[in-house]
Protein backbone atom coordinates (compact mmCIF):
# COMPACT_ATOMS: atom_id res chain seq x y z
CA UNK A 1 0.00 0.00 0.00
CA UNK A 2 1.08 3.21 -1.20
CA UNK A 3 0.09 6.41 0.67
CA UNK A 4 -0.55 9.25 -1.89
CA UNK A 5 -0.57 12.78 -0.52
CA UNK A 6 -4.27 12.68 -0.82
CA UNK A 7 -6.90 9.79 0.17
CA UNK A 8 -10.39 9.36 -1.12
CA UNK A 9 -11.98 8.66 2.38
CA UNK A 10 -15.40 7.22 2.36
CA UNK A 11 -17.52 7.28 5.30
CA UNK A 12 -20.50 5.30 5.40
CA UNK A 13 -23.77 6.44 7.27
CA UNK A 14 -21.63 9.60 7.28
CA UNK A 15 -24.91 11.72 8.11
CA UNK A 16 -24.47 11.66 12.12
CA UNK A 17 -22.34 14.00 14.39
CA UNK A 18 -19.36 11.82 14.30
CA UNK A 19 -19.32 11.57 10.03
CA UNK A 20 -20.24 14.91 9.34
CA UNK A 21 -17.13 16.27 11.50
CA UNK A 22 -14.79 13.71 10.32
CA UNK A 23 -15.86 14.46 6.51
CA UNK A 24 -14.66 18.19 7.70
CA UNK A 25 -11.31 17.41 9.28
CA UNK A 26 -10.68 14.59 6.54
CA UNK A 27 -11.21 17.74 4.31
CA UNK A 28 -9.14 20.65 5.90
CA UNK A 29 -6.54 17.81 5.93
CA UNK A 30 -6.22 17.97 2.28
CA UNK A 31 -8.04 14.24 1.20
CA UNK A 32 -11.32 13.87 -0.94
CA UNK A 33 -14.57 12.98 1.28
CA UNK A 34 -17.12 10.91 0.14
CA UNK A 35 -19.72 11.60 2.42
CA UNK A 36 -22.54 8.44 2.12
CA UNK A 37 -25.59 8.02 3.40
CA UNK A 38 -28.92 5.46 1.87
CA UNK A 39 -30.33 8.33 0.61
CA UNK A 40 -27.69 10.48 -1.37
CA UNK A 41 -30.20 13.17 -1.75
CA UNK A 42 -30.12 13.30 2.39
CA UNK A 43 -26.60 13.26 1.99
CA UNK A 44 -25.94 15.49 -0.29
CA UNK A 45 -28.00 18.03 1.57
CA UNK A 46 -26.16 17.76 4.80
CA UNK A 47 -22.99 18.41 2.72
CA UNK A 48 -24.76 21.73 1.50
CA UNK A 49 -25.11 22.82 5.20
CA UNK A 50 -21.43 20.96 6.23
CA UNK A 51 -19.76 23.02 3.71
CA UNK A 52 -21.65 26.41 4.33
CA UNK A 53 -19.65 28.28 1.48
CA UNK A 54 -16.54 26.63 2.33
CA UNK A 55 -14.60 25.46 -0.68
CA UNK A 56 -13.55 21.80 0.35
CA UNK A 57 -13.76 18.38 -1.85
CA UNK A 58 -16.79 17.01 0.22
CA UNK A 59 -19.38 15.07 -1.67
CA UNK A 60 -22.72 13.39 -0.36
CA UNK A 61 -23.23 10.05 -2.38
CA UNK A 62 -24.84 6.87 -1.65
CA UNK A 63 -22.99 4.26 0.58
CA UNK A 64 -22.88 2.21 -2.17
CA UNK A 65 -20.94 4.66 -4.09
CA UNK A 66 -18.48 6.02 -1.40
CA UNK A 67 -17.54 2.57 -0.47
CA UNK A 68 -16.59 2.05 -4.12
CA UNK A 69 -14.74 5.05 -4.97
CA UNK A 70 -12.57 4.85 -1.52
CA UNK A 71 -9.17 4.34 -0.75
CA UNK A 72 -10.29 4.50 2.91
CA UNK A 73 -13.62 3.38 4.17
CA UNK A 74 -15.07 4.87 7.24
CA UNK A 75 -17.87 3.20 9.41
CA UNK A 76 -19.63 5.64 11.25
CA UNK A 77 -23.43 4.07 11.07
CA UNK A 78 -25.36 3.65 14.03
CA UNK A 79 -24.26 0.35 15.93
CA UNK A 80 -27.67 -1.01 15.05
CA UNK A 81 -26.97 -0.03 11.28
CA UNK A 82 -23.71 -1.92 11.32
CA UNK A 83 -24.59 -5.90 10.62
CA UNK A 84 -27.47 -4.38 8.57
CA UNK A 85 -25.98 -2.62 6.14
CA UNK A 86 -22.61 -3.95 5.52
CA UNK A 87 -23.15 -7.60 4.16
CA UNK A 88 -24.75 -5.41 1.18
CA UNK A 89 -21.48 -3.19 0.83
CA UNK A 90 -19.13 -6.30 1.31
CA UNK A 91 -18.32 -6.81 -2.10
CA UNK A 92 -17.65 -2.83 -2.80
CA UNK A 93 -15.37 -2.42 0.33
CA UNK A 94 -13.34 -5.20 -0.55
CA UNK A 95 -10.20 -5.70 0.93
CA UNK A 96 -9.83 -1.78 1.79
CA UNK A 97 -8.70 0.01 4.94
CA UNK A 98 -11.36 -0.16 6.94
CA UNK A 99 -11.93 2.17 10.13
CA UNK A 100 -14.76 1.25 12.60
CA UNK A 101 -15.50 4.20 14.53
CA UNK A 102 -19.05 2.39 15.94
CA UNK A 103 -19.30 3.29 19.98
CA UNK A 104 -22.14 0.42 20.49
CA UNK A 105 -23.99 2.02 23.41
CA UNK A 106 -27.17 2.45 25.35
CA UNK A 107 -28.86 4.29 28.05
CA UNK A 108 -31.24 3.86 31.00
CA UNK A 109 -31.62 5.57 33.87
CA UNK A 110 -28.06 5.40 34.93
CA UNK A 111 -26.25 6.52 32.10
CA UNK A 112 -24.67 5.16 29.14
CA UNK A 113 -23.75 1.26 29.12
CA UNK A 114 -21.80 -0.85 26.56
CA UNK A 115 -24.16 -3.39 24.48
CA UNK A 116 -23.03 -6.92 24.22
CA UNK A 117 -21.95 -7.49 20.69
CA UNK A 118 -22.01 -11.11 19.77
CA UNK A 119 -18.63 -10.80 18.05
CA UNK A 120 -16.73 -9.06 21.06
CA UNK A 121 -16.89 -5.15 19.65
CA UNK A 122 -18.58 -2.95 16.98
CA UNK A 123 -14.88 -3.39 14.99
CA UNK A 124 -14.42 -7.14 15.10
CA UNK A 125 -18.12 -7.70 13.71
CA UNK A 126 -17.04 -5.53 10.87
CA UNK A 127 -14.27 -7.71 10.58
CA UNK A 128 -16.33 -10.89 10.56
CA UNK A 129 -18.48 -9.50 7.85
CA UNK A 130 -16.04 -7.70 6.00
CA UNK A 131 -13.41 -10.80 5.77
CA UNK A 132 -11.15 -9.40 3.43
CA UNK A 133 -11.24 -5.56 4.82
CA UNK A 134 -8.38 -4.74 7.06
CA UNK A 135 -10.43 -3.44 9.72
CA UNK A 136 -9.18 -0.53 12.06
CA UNK A 137 -10.61 0.53 14.87
CA UNK A 138 -10.31 4.28 16.07
CA UNK A 139 -11.68 7.67 16.66
CA UNK A 140 -13.71 6.86 19.04
CA UNK A 141 -13.32 9.57 21.48
CA UNK A 142 -12.94 12.28 19.11
CA UNK A 143 -16.03 14.86 20.34
CA UNK A 144 -18.18 15.22 17.34
CA UNK A 145 -18.69 19.23 18.61
CA UNK A 146 -15.24 19.87 18.23
CA UNK A 147 -14.72 17.92 15.02
CA UNK A 148 -17.00 20.10 13.43
CA UNK A 149 -15.63 23.15 14.40
CA UNK A 150 -12.48 23.97 12.61
CA UNK A 151 -11.62 26.59 14.67
CA UNK A 152 -10.77 24.48 17.95
CA UNK A 153 -8.72 22.07 18.52
CA UNK A 154 -10.00 18.13 19.15
CA UNK A 155 -8.40 17.41 22.44
CA UNK A 156 -7.61 13.64 22.68
CA UNK A 157 -5.42 10.87 21.52
CA UNK A 158 -6.86 8.48 18.96
CA UNK A 159 -6.30 5.25 19.96
CA UNK A 160 -5.59 2.82 17.24
CA UNK A 161 -6.59 -1.34 17.24
CA UNK A 162 -5.72 -3.32 14.55
CA UNK A 163 -4.51 -6.74 13.83
CA UNK A 164 -2.85 -4.86 10.21
CA UNK A 165 0.24 -2.92 10.90
CA UNK A 166 -0.28 -0.86 7.57
CA UNK A 167 -3.33 -0.19 8.25
CA UNK A 168 -3.07 1.04 11.67
CA UNK A 169 0.24 2.92 10.72
CA UNK A 170 -2.08 4.63 7.73
CA UNK A 171 -4.60 5.49 10.34
CA UNK A 172 -2.62 6.93 12.86
CA UNK A 173 -1.22 9.05 10.22
CA UNK A 174 -4.62 9.99 9.96
CA UNK A 175 -5.25 10.79 13.22
CA UNK A 176 -2.19 12.79 13.49
CA UNK A 177 -3.22 15.17 10.52
CA UNK A 178 -6.34 16.66 13.05
CA UNK A 179 -4.92 19.06 14.75
CA UNK A 180 -4.96 18.64 18.84
CA UNK A 181 -5.41 14.53 17.93
CA UNK A 182 -2.28 12.23 18.31
CA UNK A 183 -2.19 9.25 16.86
CA UNK A 184 -1.49 5.71 19.08
CA UNK A 185 -1.31 2.17 18.80
CA UNK A 186 -3.78 0.63 21.02
CA UNK A 187 -2.59 -2.80 20.10
CA UNK A 188 -4.51 -5.89 18.31
CA UNK A 189 -8.15 -5.55 17.08
CA UNK A 190 -9.15 -7.94 20.34
CA UNK A 191 -8.65 -5.00 22.62
CA UNK A 192 -11.56 -2.70 20.59
CA UNK A 193 -14.11 -3.62 22.89
CA UNK A 194 -11.96 -1.33 25.47
CA UNK A 195 -11.64 1.10 23.40
CA UNK A 196 -15.33 1.47 22.64
CA UNK A 197 -16.60 0.85 26.22
CA UNK A 198 -14.50 3.35 27.71
CA UNK A 199 -16.50 5.83 25.40
CA UNK A 200 -19.26 5.13 27.97
CA UNK A 201 -17.14 6.39 30.72
CA UNK A 202 -16.36 9.27 28.98
CA UNK A 203 -19.98 9.94 27.78
CA UNK A 204 -21.40 9.47 31.77
CA UNK A 205 -18.30 12.48 32.35
CA UNK A 206 -19.80 14.90 29.66
CA UNK A 207 -23.12 14.51 30.92
CA UNK A 208 -22.26 14.99 34.45
CA UNK A 209 -19.46 18.18 33.64
CA UNK A 210 -21.39 19.09 30.54
CA UNK A 211 -17.61 19.07 28.65
CA UNK A 212 -16.88 17.41 25.55
CA UNK A 213 -13.90 15.17 27.05
CA UNK A 214 -11.31 13.61 25.05
CA UNK A 215 -8.58 11.32 26.54
CA UNK A 216 -4.94 11.72 26.73
CA UNK A 217 -2.32 8.66 27.60
CA UNK A 218 -0.01 10.73 30.15
CA UNK A 219 3.75 10.48 29.92
CA UNK A 220 3.84 9.26 26.08
CA UNK A 221 6.93 11.18 24.53
CA UNK A 222 6.25 12.48 20.78
CA UNK A 223 9.13 11.81 19.57
CA UNK A 224 9.31 8.09 20.68
CA UNK A 225 5.77 7.39 19.84
CA UNK A 226 5.96 9.02 16.03
CA UNK A 227 8.70 6.97 15.57
CA UNK A 228 7.12 3.84 16.28
CA UNK A 229 3.66 4.45 14.63
CA UNK A 230 6.25 5.46 11.29
CA UNK A 231 7.72 1.52 11.63
CA UNK A 232 4.20 0.42 11.13
CA UNK A 233 3.80 2.39 7.75
CA UNK A 234 5.56 0.84 4.96
CA UNK A 235 8.66 2.60 2.79
CA UNK A 236 7.10 5.07 0.64
CA UNK A 237 8.26 8.30 -1.40
CA UNK A 238 8.48 11.56 -0.82
CA UNK A 239 4.45 12.04 -1.68
CA UNK A 240 3.53 11.27 1.89
CA UNK A 241 0.42 12.65 4.06
CA UNK A 242 1.17 16.15 5.17
CA UNK A 243 1.28 17.01 8.76
CA UNK A 244 -2.15 19.47 9.65
CA UNK A 245 -0.53 20.80 13.19
CA UNK A 246 -2.04 17.83 15.25
CA UNK A 247 0.39 19.35 17.86
CA UNK A 248 0.47 17.40 21.28
CA UNK A 249 0.24 19.25 24.32
CA UNK A 250 3.60 20.47 25.42
CA UNK A 251 3.57 18.87 29.75
CA UNK A 252 2.51 15.52 27.92
CA UNK A 253 5.92 15.69 25.98
CA UNK A 254 7.73 14.20 28.57
CA UNK A 255 9.19 10.28 28.10
CA UNK A 256 10.58 7.96 30.22
CA UNK A 257 14.11 6.99 30.07
CA UNK A 258 14.84 3.22 28.78
CA UNK B 1 -19.64 8.93 57.38
CA UNK B 2 -17.77 11.57 58.81
CA UNK B 3 -14.11 11.61 57.38
CA UNK B 4 -11.59 12.63 59.63
CA UNK B 5 -7.81 13.48 58.72
CA UNK B 6 -6.24 10.77 59.16
CA UNK B 7 -8.09 7.91 57.97
CA UNK B 8 -6.93 3.77 58.73
CA UNK B 9 -6.10 1.85 56.00
CA UNK B 10 -6.16 -1.54 55.24
CA UNK B 11 -4.33 -2.85 51.53
CA UNK B 12 -5.68 -6.29 51.70
CA UNK B 13 -3.10 -8.72 49.43
CA UNK B 14 -0.43 -5.49 49.63
CA UNK B 15 2.54 -6.99 49.10
CA UNK B 16 2.31 -6.54 45.47
CA UNK B 17 4.09 -3.44 43.56
CA UNK B 18 0.38 -1.52 43.92
CA UNK B 19 -0.12 -2.26 47.22
CA UNK B 20 2.86 -1.29 48.05
CA UNK B 21 2.72 2.05 46.17
CA UNK B 22 -0.43 2.52 47.37
CA UNK B 23 1.01 2.28 51.23
CA UNK B 24 2.91 4.94 50.30
CA UNK B 25 0.81 7.10 48.97
CA UNK B 26 -1.55 7.09 51.42
CA UNK B 27 0.59 7.24 54.25
CA UNK B 28 2.77 10.29 52.35
CA UNK B 29 -0.62 11.94 52.52
CA UNK B 30 -1.01 11.52 56.45
CA UNK B 31 -3.14 8.10 56.80
CA UNK B 32 -2.54 5.44 58.86
CA UNK B 33 -1.51 2.29 56.64
CA UNK B 34 -1.91 -1.73 57.66
CA UNK B 35 -0.77 -3.25 54.28
CA UNK B 36 -2.28 -6.80 55.08
CA UNK B 37 -0.77 -10.41 53.63
CA UNK B 38 -1.83 -13.72 54.20
CA UNK B 39 1.66 -14.25 56.43
CA UNK B 40 2.12 -11.15 58.40
CA UNK B 41 5.49 -11.65 58.56
CA UNK B 42 6.21 -11.37 55.27
CA UNK B 43 4.13 -8.29 55.14
CA UNK B 44 6.49 -6.77 57.60
CA UNK B 45 9.14 -7.34 56.31
CA UNK B 46 7.75 -5.93 53.00
CA UNK B 47 6.95 -2.90 54.83
CA UNK B 48 10.77 -2.83 56.62
CA UNK B 49 11.91 -2.64 53.06
CA UNK B 50 9.20 -0.16 52.15
CA UNK B 51 9.83 2.43 54.96
CA UNK B 52 13.82 2.28 54.01
CA UNK B 53 14.53 3.66 57.15
CA UNK B 54 11.56 6.46 56.18
CA UNK B 55 9.35 7.51 59.29
CA UNK B 56 5.63 6.53 58.08
CA UNK B 57 2.55 4.66 59.85
CA UNK B 58 3.15 2.13 57.81
CA UNK B 59 2.54 -1.76 59.77
CA UNK B 60 3.13 -5.40 58.18
CA UNK B 61 -0.20 -7.59 59.32
CA UNK B 62 -2.46 -10.50 58.24
CA UNK B 63 -5.08 -9.28 55.70
CA UNK B 64 -7.45 -10.24 58.70
CA UNK B 65 -6.17 -7.46 61.03
CA UNK B 66 -6.35 -5.18 58.38
CA UNK B 67 -9.52 -5.81 57.49
CA UNK B 68 -10.78 -5.59 60.94
CA UNK B 69 -8.98 -2.31 62.00
CA UNK B 70 -9.40 0.05 58.73
CA UNK B 71 -11.83 2.42 58.64
CA UNK B 72 -11.17 1.79 54.52
CA UNK B 73 -10.08 -1.31 52.85
CA UNK B 74 -8.10 -1.81 49.44
CA UNK B 75 -8.56 -4.96 47.72
CA UNK B 76 -4.86 -5.27 45.63
CA UNK B 77 -5.03 -9.03 45.75
CA UNK B 78 -4.50 -10.44 42.63
CA UNK B 79 -7.26 -11.35 40.51
CA UNK B 80 -6.83 -14.76 41.21
CA UNK B 81 -7.20 -14.06 45.30
CA UNK B 82 -10.44 -12.35 45.56
CA UNK B 83 -12.69 -14.83 44.91
CA UNK B 84 -10.54 -17.20 47.05
CA UNK B 85 -10.01 -15.12 49.99
CA UNK B 86 -12.56 -12.00 50.50
CA UNK B 87 -15.65 -14.29 52.16
CA UNK B 88 -12.87 -15.32 54.86
CA UNK B 89 -12.62 -11.24 55.63
CA UNK B 90 -16.52 -10.39 54.41
CA UNK B 91 -17.26 -10.37 58.34
CA UNK B 92 -14.34 -8.10 59.23
CA UNK B 93 -14.91 -6.12 56.47
CA UNK B 94 -18.93 -5.78 57.38
CA UNK B 95 -20.23 -2.21 55.86
CA UNK B 96 -16.85 -0.18 55.09
CA UNK B 97 -15.78 1.22 52.02
CA UNK B 98 -13.88 -1.17 49.75
CA UNK B 99 -11.90 0.16 46.86
CA UNK B 100 -10.94 -2.50 44.66
CA UNK B 101 -8.24 -1.76 42.39
CA UNK B 102 -7.52 -4.85 40.82
CA UNK B 103 -7.54 -5.49 37.09
CA UNK B 104 -7.93 -8.58 35.97
CA UNK B 105 -5.64 -8.93 33.19
CA UNK B 106 -4.31 -12.12 31.33
CA UNK B 107 -1.03 -12.44 28.77
CA UNK B 108 -0.22 -14.36 25.87
CA UNK B 109 1.26 -13.67 22.54
CA UNK B 110 -0.68 -11.08 21.84
CA UNK B 111 -0.24 -9.10 24.63
CA UNK B 112 -2.93 -8.22 27.14
CA UNK B 113 -6.14 -8.72 27.56
CA UNK B 114 -8.95 -8.64 30.01
CA UNK B 115 -10.34 -12.16 31.64
CA UNK B 116 -13.82 -12.66 31.30
CA UNK B 117 -15.34 -12.23 35.31
CA UNK B 118 -18.78 -14.04 35.69
CA UNK B 119 -19.89 -10.66 37.72
CA UNK B 120 -18.64 -8.04 34.77
CA UNK B 121 -15.38 -7.28 36.14
CA UNK B 122 -13.64 -7.67 39.72
CA UNK B 123 -15.47 -4.76 41.60
CA UNK B 124 -18.19 -6.18 40.80
CA UNK B 125 -17.29 -9.40 41.83
CA UNK B 126 -15.95 -8.03 45.35
CA UNK B 127 -19.57 -6.33 45.43
CA UNK B 128 -21.23 -9.57 45.42
CA UNK B 129 -19.01 -11.75 47.50
CA UNK B 130 -19.46 -8.19 50.51
CA UNK B 131 -22.90 -7.69 49.87
CA UNK B 132 -22.77 -5.15 53.13
CA UNK B 133 -19.86 -3.27 51.59
CA UNK B 134 -19.76 -0.21 50.13
CA UNK B 135 -17.64 -1.02 46.55
CA UNK B 136 -15.50 1.60 44.87
CA UNK B 137 -13.66 1.14 41.65
CA UNK B 138 -10.50 3.12 41.81
CA UNK B 139 -6.86 3.39 41.01
CA UNK B 140 -6.23 1.15 38.01
CA UNK B 141 -4.25 3.09 36.00
CA UNK B 142 -2.28 4.59 38.94
CA UNK B 143 1.87 2.89 37.96
CA UNK B 144 2.93 1.10 40.73
CA UNK B 145 6.80 2.06 39.73
CA UNK B 146 5.88 5.97 39.74
CA UNK B 147 3.34 5.24 43.18
CA UNK B 148 6.85 3.85 44.72
CA UNK B 149 8.52 6.55 44.10
CA UNK B 150 7.76 9.78 46.06
CA UNK B 151 9.54 11.75 43.97
CA UNK B 152 7.66 11.98 41.50
CA UNK B 153 4.08 12.55 39.81
CA UNK B 154 1.68 10.30 39.69
CA UNK B 155 0.47 11.51 36.61
CA UNK B 156 -2.78 10.06 35.68
CA UNK B 157 -6.32 10.65 36.76
CA UNK B 158 -7.86 8.50 38.70
CA UNK B 159 -11.43 7.16 37.54
CA UNK B 160 -13.71 6.14 40.55
CA UNK B 161 -16.54 3.96 39.50
CA UNK B 162 -19.55 3.40 42.49
CA UNK B 163 -23.16 2.92 42.94
CA UNK B 164 -22.42 4.94 46.71
CA UNK B 165 -22.14 8.85 46.32
CA UNK B 166 -20.64 8.70 49.74
CA UNK B 167 -18.28 6.41 49.63
CA UNK B 168 -17.12 7.64 45.85
CA UNK B 169 -16.95 11.05 46.94
CA UNK B 170 -14.05 9.77 50.00
CA UNK B 171 -12.18 7.68 47.18
CA UNK B 172 -12.16 10.69 45.26
CA UNK B 173 -10.95 13.00 47.76
CA UNK B 174 -8.16 10.22 48.46
CA UNK B 175 -6.77 10.20 44.82
CA UNK B 176 -6.82 13.79 45.02
CA UNK B 177 -3.93 13.84 47.84
CA UNK B 178 -1.67 12.04 45.60
CA UNK B 179 0.60 14.61 43.62
CA UNK B 180 -0.09 14.32 40.21
CA UNK B 181 -3.95 12.21 40.61
CA UNK B 182 -6.64 14.10 40.16
CA UNK B 183 -10.21 11.94 41.28
CA UNK B 184 -13.08 11.86 38.32
CA UNK B 185 -15.88 10.69 38.85
CA UNK B 186 -16.19 7.88 36.08
CA UNK B 187 -19.99 6.90 37.12
CA UNK B 188 -21.66 4.04 38.22
CA UNK B 189 -20.07 0.53 39.15
CA UNK B 190 -21.15 -0.75 36.13
CA UNK B 191 -18.66 0.88 34.33
CA UNK B 192 -15.80 -0.14 36.70
CA UNK B 193 -15.47 -3.15 33.72
CA UNK B 194 -14.29 -0.43 31.03
CA UNK B 195 -11.59 0.94 33.78
CA UNK B 196 -10.26 -2.68 34.08
CA UNK B 197 -10.41 -3.22 30.56
CA UNK B 198 -8.47 0.11 29.59
CA UNK B 199 -5.94 -1.37 31.31
CA UNK B 200 -5.09 -4.16 29.36
CA UNK B 201 -5.01 -1.07 26.98
CA UNK B 202 -2.45 1.21 28.98
CA UNK B 203 -0.64 -1.70 29.68
CA UNK B 204 -0.16 -2.64 26.01
CA UNK B 205 0.72 1.06 25.25
CA UNK B 206 3.49 0.52 28.33
CA UNK B 207 5.13 -2.22 26.46
CA UNK B 208 5.60 -0.59 23.36
CA UNK B 209 6.73 2.78 24.46
CA UNK B 210 8.85 1.29 27.61
CA UNK B 211 6.62 4.16 29.64
CA UNK B 212 4.74 3.97 32.85
CA UNK B 213 1.49 5.91 31.24
CA UNK B 214 -1.82 6.94 33.08
CA UNK B 215 -4.07 8.76 31.31
CA UNK B 216 -6.08 12.41 31.60
CA UNK B 217 -9.64 13.25 30.68
CA UNK B 218 -9.36 16.27 28.42
CA UNK B 219 -11.36 19.74 28.95
CA UNK B 220 -12.15 18.65 32.09
CA UNK B 221 -11.67 22.33 33.90
CA UNK B 222 -10.25 21.54 37.75
CA UNK B 223 -12.88 23.88 39.51
CA UNK B 224 -16.13 22.07 38.43
CA UNK B 225 -14.53 18.59 38.89
CA UNK B 226 -13.95 19.58 42.43
CA UNK B 227 -17.18 21.24 43.05
CA UNK B 228 -19.33 18.39 41.74
CA UNK B 229 -17.10 15.79 43.46
CA UNK B 230 -17.41 17.54 46.64
CA UNK B 231 -21.26 17.38 45.86
CA UNK B 232 -20.57 13.42 46.85
CA UNK B 233 -19.23 13.97 50.02
CA UNK B 234 -21.12 14.46 52.95
CA UNK B 235 -21.50 17.43 54.99
CA UNK B 236 -18.30 17.27 57.95
CA UNK B 237 -16.41 19.72 60.35
CA UNK B 238 -13.25 21.43 59.67
CA UNK B 239 -10.95 18.03 60.08
CA UNK B 240 -11.61 17.71 55.94
CA UNK B 241 -9.04 15.50 54.18
CA UNK B 242 -6.50 17.84 53.71
CA UNK B 243 -4.95 18.58 50.06
CA UNK B 244 -1.62 16.96 49.53
CA UNK B 245 -0.76 18.93 45.74
CA UNK B 246 -2.63 16.61 43.61
CA UNK B 247 -2.18 19.26 41.11
CA UNK B 248 -3.54 18.99 37.80
CA UNK B 249 -1.46 19.62 34.58
CA UNK B 250 -2.13 23.65 34.08
CA UNK B 251 -3.52 23.05 30.31
CA UNK B 252 -5.29 20.17 31.19
CA UNK B 253 -7.22 23.10 33.10
CA UNK B 254 -9.54 24.45 30.89
CA UNK B 255 -13.31 23.75 30.90
CA UNK B 256 -16.41 23.97 27.96
CA UNK B 257 -18.83 26.49 28.47
CA UNK B 258 -22.65 25.58 29.75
Amino acid sequence: MCLPDQLTIGLLGGTGPQGRGLALRMALAGHRVLLGSRDPRRAAGIVDDLLAGRDLPIEGVANAEAAEAADVVFLVFPYAGQAEVLPGLAAAIGAKVVVDVINPLGWDTHGPYLLQVPEGSAAEQAAALLPEARVVAAFHHAAPKLLADPERQVETDVLVASDDPEAKGLVLELADQIPGCRGVDAGPLRLARHLEGFTAVIVGINRRHKIHAGLRISRLGDDKRRRLNAELRPARGPGGLKERGGSPPVDRDREEGP
